[in-house]
């Protein structure tokens, strides 16, 4: 499937443009929406044995892709598995849309998991924040990394690591945001006696938990729950939601603007 | 059904009343959970020919009360309609456990349809907040009404309202709480770009939108959703919130502690 | 919005449409899909001043449509409100896309709800099948009702009733079709122990609950449900399912192809 | 956590007992339903230093078990990882208050991701049915496995090894039953055109997919939905399925009686 995609104040161009295109790709889906006097707009295109021509690559409006061409994914975890398992499982049954090339950890716990699905699994501890990233930046260039997942994570990374990800580290934070940021979210929702636990997926940003939210979801909690079942409960939505959040990430559905992201 | 319920430090305490009252009662359910050191317990009883005995009801421990004797409901309207038609529908089926009294409202638009349920609709408009709640006051008093309704009431009511119905107030706010307190939720939403709408029906205390939590849901937001959407999707999670918590509160299922609700 | 819709064999043929079409319309939206060798297609133009040109009215591909006219509804109901209500509410809301002319049903006791919303209610008995269909055929020819709601109607229309208005009756079935077709569903499944209720909306047809599903949806029978849960369960759900398949109608979404029906 | 639980049609008979019990044990949770003049309950207590007095184990009215002794569990798969894994995770987190002891499988494929669980891996291929079940029984008897779960496993039990372990296998099918029962739910419900997928976990009985159904749950297909949409939309659901009835059986929540469950 080809995309397009992009934004514009004036929606004669994007008319314009798409009639052009329709002489030689078939349309298969297009929307688009207004916000704050913007217009976002994607269409998907079937394939055709040109591919995407030059002309269109150079196109003023918007940009193209080619979704067929599996993006790289890096999966940053730490010692909870729920997340990282379930991209992985999407990956195996070839649903996911793109590459894991590999996990990175600083701890050695779910090497046995993840090397079960042939994925290279590389031990970085981060005692030393300034070395771990430098040996992170490694491993994510030599194997061309566009995509990075923290995956329950749970470390903070530096500024500079962010900048040269911009737009492309996704986090999941394991609460309604914007309630219940930074540390220790299911304490402080069982203590507010909240009756709905959820997950936050979002990208990263410099400021902790502020990200734009790409996808979030929540669960009912029943009467007389525990502390412990906020958690129980929440681990399977955060997987749902960061799996959801890398979907649309991968299909390139996602629009940054003006403190949030915009879906289509 | 007979409800029993209370809290203490000491379970062995529950264990001794609950033995001395299945001598003459059957147990149809019971549940017990620990929140900071308190026991919070309760227990529904079958009715039997002796209802409750006179030394049930001074008992030391918790309190008994009869679910057969429907209370009596007050609902609060301004001008939308949505969460008092719920509550009406499902009191008409026979389902509600309570009984609505009377309907109040600082607009006369929902009249016909309420009077279509066959229950009063007293118009009462809130120009002079002092000489409105004398006049709500007095009719609340004179139709022995026990629980008060805020269903999308849309005004503020004073601490001296308030501290004459503690814990008997139910309110229903139109956000997630705690996030998005105050005016305008769905714009606060729409904003932050978050991806899920809901609704928190809570006690009204004398702070705005932070009276302890009885029920909240939530909805998805759909991919190029717009604030209109927003709000549309959220009108029935509304409903269904406050119509929930409003059963909970009638089924005497909520203790209040500490800042918050725990549910048996 | 306008919407132009059908079904073709041939991909380019559809391409080359809107290719003309966007010389005069601006796209909002589009979609389609394969299905058995049949491409259905759907896609949704911003109206502009010269609202639908003559010409695109005559195409020899799919049909065009302006949803800014609404659609003329008539409701039957029998003695349960539950689903008629959603649909007056929403209609009342002005967010139905439909013009709500009339409620027809075999018993008074829903006269003043409905009234209350400002609909005639017409009280058509049915002791004579042949001579109430004959009356109600008069209404709906009057009013110029274009679709017909069974909102929990209970009663059977005859094969000729049917016939004048295919592909333009709903009705409500209080099962998860295709399991428990017909009478009491709800105690079928019960009976059968299913941990899951729901409700199925579909175009009438002679058969009995076999015409084509437009929208199912289902919910939770909690731990130690009785029969009578539900009952309690699905009334909201069968509300829910209604409103929402009326409104794909309304919106020129389902195509009927095959025995079942396709939504875009 | 100590499990009393039982059914009689006498009601004073469970609280004589229940009286009983309390002298010794504090009651956490009690619930009682009656079904066809049967009454079945279930109640939780805390444990004490004495455990299970043989004196209860004795009772004439239900049986004790006590739940932090962990079930033995087998697991029976294919060459699909994602009902295996979920069981697997839940496991390895501790949380699933039984012990997988073995997965057995006709198919190597998913070795490696067993064995990175740690849990050994039984390679029996099923070409020769009487045989592979004798391997099968004795690693099962070896093992001392209580509860088979078929998680995907696509493979048809002979009577003779149902037998063996009546109530105690559990398998999941990949529709809502009894809607599409047998071989290629998803193609029927596409076919049928249903607005839900699901799956609903059952005992394994002789006869194919008329089981006593413990749990159940759906998922709503997407307007434009195609057959590859419905596998990919029902296999988290699947998992989801047989990991909450694997939960409720552990946990003996669940009674079988007149051809369905009642769960308590």
């Amino acid at each position: 499937m080809l995309v397009w995609r992009g934004m514009t104040p004036i929606r004669t161009d994007i008319q314009a443009s798409l009639q052009t295109y329709l002489e030689t790709h078939d349309l298969h889906a297009f929307r688009e929406i207004e916000y704050k006097g913007v217009i976002f707009f994607r269409g998907e295109f079937h394939e055709s044995d040109s591919c995407v021509p030059e002309s269109y690559l150079q196109a003023q409006l918007g940009s193209w892709s080619n979704l067929t061409i599996p993006k790289r994914i890096a999966l940053f975890v730490s010692t909870l598995s729920h997340c990282a398992i379930a991209i992985l499982e999407e990956w195996r049954m070839r649903r996911l849309g793109g590459e894991v090339v590999c996990v990175i950890s600083n701890h050695e716990d779910l090497r046995p998991l993840v090397e079960g699905y042939g994925v290279p699994f590389y031990y970085i501890p981060t005692a030393n924040v300034a070395q771990s990233e430098k040996r992170q930046l490694q491993v994510l260039r030599e194997l061309h990394v566009e995509v990075i997942v923290l995956a329950r994570y749970m470390q903070m990374l530096s500024e500079e690591f962010v900048g040269r990800y911009t737009q492309q580290i996704i986090n999941i934070h394991h609460s309604l945001l914007p309630a219940f940021v930074g540390a220790a979210p299911y304490e402080k929702a069982y203590e507010r006696g909240v009756k709905l636990v959820g997950a936050t997926a979002h990208y990263v940003t410099e400021g902790m938990d502020e990200g734009e939210i790409i996808e979030q979801q929540a669960g009912v909690v029943e009467d007389g729950g525990t502390a412990e079942h906020y958690k129980v409960l929440n681990h399977p939505i955060e997987a749902k939601v960061l799996l959801a959040a890398l979907h649309q990430h991968l299909q390139e559905r996602i629009f940054i603007y003006d403190g949030r992201t915009i879906r289509l």
